[in-house]
């Protein structure tokens, strides 16, 4: 693991997703880049001393001389961090779980591209929605043509949190451009929204409009962004993030229209699913129910009216990719992007969705193409 | 009454709303243009043979020359023929209940409103959702500052029903250019969100964004639009209206953010209110439980817990505008702006909202303001 | 009428509901005991002066020698007072419309049923909530089968409103022995609950073990009972009505399960109806729909999505009523049990629950057969 | 662990949720009475092979012996056999974790009562809707008096998986009363709702009424039971639990009423909590919100919005027990009654609640006592 030390958030779910399922074991990492807080994460964390590294560089050229080297490393730094990072490891010939967004250029993000493309590492994004059991039942009804061909897109991502002027560690850098690139409420949560569109209803946003708004005084970077967006094939939708929307603590809802029905899922609710047939009563589908696809019989851990949460969802992505490192170790290439699981591809569209969204806003609402 | 004859369902719904607090007598009407089919619905209804009128101009003319003449007419007809049959009557001293939208061009409707102001009668457009009493109290609860400055105004108004192509009296008229005028889903439903989400925020939206789609092979008008919105004051807003949503018969919803909270409405839930004060949990507020403004008190007919609806909620409309219409008879003018009750500078601006969406839209989506 | 002068809730709401769908005209009444309030009350009401009677006795014989007769009374005043009311308009030949529970005595309750079939002539009991078009659907799947033999219906009833010592026209009378009867929530609601219990599943209960209790110190009547409940046939269920619940004003519920699926309705979203076949998703069906039963058709005022509430349900009572009314009138008996509508057995059964459940409880809890 | 080998569900979520906070280690174990299976479960979870042992005792004397013996054993057999295994443990000296019903009878639950009490050591039942934080909320909210004295309790517990003669490992010893004991859902679920009542009302139940029943033709143990519950200090509630009521899969559900308000907890949406002062709006509270208890603080592992679930409850109860285990290592007694941890003495009033209910109904229902 690189970054993750004390005090981090999303250090710890890394870990506690790895570990839930029983398919990893933490034994290096560079935790922080301040030298005695990284020593004192590591050993916290039950890691070798030996493992415990003062930065990326020389964990990657360490770890790569070993022969007991690690299978892959996550990466939970800020990302303006990630591209550099994600960099070394593919190039000492470690696979990489990264965190989202990918980078916070397109030019980084296009570089990553295409070292994967030339290491065939398995590369992991962690966009976690697609870790839900009854998002990727979505995802697989719609791709079995449940719904017909689809109208229609509306996702939407309202938070709270940054609804006033607000101090802390998560709060610092996700509002500082140096840290979080270019655009805060876009890259942070919009680029999830964007993910979350294209997943379930399979289809690929060509050009969007987009509006980013500073809300709160003061802040450097946006806290509100509304777009609307046309699909490849004809589809339309519109995205909404916000992270100064008092009612929701983290509302990613996305609702997917075709000719013959739609599709409705709610990430506070997340263990159901709700389809509704044109012209007929709407079902609520619900995790472990009999009749559910394959992948989503695959995501559920407990039966039928026991809820699973965030946690589960982050655990599955870890799980999906212990089997991608596996089928790499047993030489298969995996840079191919992957079905359920999203990777390189995936990440490099996030960044290109970020920058379209934030050069349609500077030029005051204009069709902007995605360029990836 | 002007339309509503045999077979017309809103007709119906502005009879049954008139009778529902006692306030109005149906005594006159030229029910349809098929004058065998008026006469036979006249009776229906228990209107004197003498005042079943063939065509609207003849009843103006003919109730205005009578000492019991009507004190009011409803026009109920498709949208084109609204200009000329209000304008009849107002030129004939009579005041008008129109439905929405207004008008098919913004000069009809800005005729109407010179002719409303010149003759000082009650003139009261139909947006029923005006009429519900949690409406009103979000209303009052923004004026009142419970949000602080707002933010944000989210609106939708999803329906199913032209998901396919649908042939019925209420589907026909919709989808003809010549009778809806120049927009479908925009002048039908998308007018009556941009109108609920001004009056319950207090804000006027200066321009629009929008993109009208036609997602049903065939269908001459469109129906699907989404927009961006800015409002007065530098609040933002989406706005989407579709016939084409399966999942949702009549899904009008509208979410006000401000810097202290938020408000919710769903108009398929319409005795509750969702507050949410910034940081706290969500209240659910529901018609007829204390400490709701006196706007709010005043449109419950029985006790909490006990629900309410879209009848009653129109009903409303013609009991307050029953107090405008007495007030008028009492010598007060009554062509200002109506404080709860959507009147004529409503209708306009509805006019204009469509017209700006419909540029917009026509010039491959650009900014464009609300000319009314 | 009977009752529903100056300050009766009860009394408006039944003018209003018989006014909705225009088939009755209020002609005479004696709407108090007091003199004077009655007849400015009667006068308010547009009654004409000689048509305003100084009490019930006097109106039954009055109306009955008149050639323009009153069709129907309806009797709108506290229990006590129904039994002798009735049974004077019964005797002189006039139909009647009684609000529940019937009277205050089993001994009553069988007199009144006695008359009513000696007459033959109309008699209707106000149990509102069978008059919602979605418990009608309920009833009308369950007596078709969709959910194969009933097991279990579990009905409840909480409200809040006298969760305190509450002083009011409303509450005092139904905490006051001598005119509720021998109980207080048992009567006032848990009748309600064991009618919709009964007409949703078409069951009757054979036997019942009560406990009644007063919670607010000091209460002369019963603010909340529980029971459990055996149908005929063999099915089970429990019924739990109060007062003292706060969290829901008028939290009426019902649930129905057979061997094949179940059904759930709640008053206070009353235009839905939630089905789950066994094994399969929930099902949230909704008035207007297409593929509802021709009762739950016949019931819909507006189309699908525009919701409807208590008003219509009780108004769908007085219209069903009317054509009771008007069959009767043609020389048709109208004193068997009606299908859709309660009627005299309804509320004889109605008052032999409230008994049984007294006498259970009073025992300690004991099963306690319904002895109607 | 005893039990958990090849098959076993519930094994399995022991183990999860104890690794989910990184507070256990499973390094010994008797996973099946079938010899061979249980050596291939062993070694499928990586225990040593010198620990995995053919049954409880060998494995209680084993680890007894050892310098580096087990801190505690989890015990997730089924239930006829959790009174002997436990013993065996406890007399060797070592802390049990066990899986409720604690026993089938009620003088086994004693003597294991007696043997904690003589011992000292840690014992848990899992009784897993204790673990989760809103629960926690709603128990400390309770008694810091927030509802005033509690009036009501209403709890229940519909399951539909039993609607139908199943088979299956699950089902099967479900309806065996040689392995479940003398009842099916009271004892299975039944006893979950008692203690959840309890648990967040803090009363006890002082005397109850219950009717058990059997809706499937030919099994041999009750699939609904329903009942009237008097807690002490005059605390009215009912309860009722099912095994054939299709449309919860697992619908666990408390409200508990006092004289100021209400609190509404559902387990399928486990991180909400429906808070109804007295003549207020209901209030959401959610986890991750601020100004909850410590002890939902305390409860959540991601931030506000991501729903955590079933399995973090599981493991929240194992993280709890890891402290009090710690805490008997460093010389404390564990065998006092635990504050929010179910331990003993919940488990012994869960056996005598099975067996009062078993006895009323068995007496045509009578008010019985509980008698721990």
């Amino acid at each position: 693991m690189v970054g993750g030390g004390e005090g981090s958030f999303i250090g710890a779910v890394h870990r506690l997703a790895a570990r839930m399922d029983d398919q990893y074991e933490l034994v290096a990492g560079a935790f922080s880049s301040d030298r005695e807080r990284g020593a004192r994460s590591g050993a916290a964390l039950h890691v070798p001393s030996d493992r415990i590294y003062p930065d990326f560089e020389t964990m990657a050229q360490a770890e790569a001389a070993r022969d007991d080297r690690i299978d892959v490393v996550s990466v939970v730094t800020p990302n303006d961090s990630h591209a550099a990072i994600c960099s070394a490891f593919l190039r000492a010939g470690i696979g990489v779980i990264c965190d989202k967004p990918l980078t916070t250029t397109i030019e980084d993000a296009r570089s990553l591209r295409t070292l994967v493309r030339q290491t065939g590492l398995p590369f992991i994004v962690t966009h976690t929605y697609a870790g839900y059991p009854m998002v990727r039942e979505a995802r697989a009804m719609v791709a079995a043509g449940a719904l017909g061909t689809i109208r229609l897109v509306q996702v939407e991502y309202p938070q709270d949190w940054l609804s006033e002027p607000v101090r802390s560690k998560q709060a610092d850098w996700r509002v500082d451009p140096a840290k979080s690139g270019p655009t805060g409420c876009t890259g942070d949560i919009g680029t999830h929204a964007h993910h979350l569109a294209c997943y379930v209803s399979g289809l690929e946003v060509e050009t969007l409009l987009a509006e980013l708004s500073t809300m709160v005084p003061g802040r450097a970077l946006d806290d509100n962004v509304g777009m609307l967006l046309r699909y490849k094939g004809g589809a339309r939708g519109m995205l909404w993030a916000s992270q100064v929307a008092p009612g929701d603590a983290n509302g990613l809802r996305v609702r997917v229209y075709g000719e013959r029905g739609s599709l409705f899922w709610v990430q506070q609710f997340p263990n159901q699913l709700q389809h509704t047939p044109l012209g007929e009563a709407t079902r609520t589908l619900f995790l472990g129910m009999k009749g559910l696809s394959p992948v989503a019989v695959a995501g559920a851990r407990v039966p039928a009216g026991h809820p699973e949460g965030y946690l589960e969802a982050f655990a599955q992505l870890y799980t999906d990719a212990a089997a991608v490192i596996r089928a790499h170790a047993d030489g298969h290439r995996a840079d191919t992007e992957l079905d359920l699981l999203p990777g390189i591809d995936a990440g490099v569209r996030g960044v290109a969705f970020i920058m379209a969204a934030l050069r349609s806003s500077e030029a005051g609402g204009c069709w902007t193409a995605i360029e990836d």
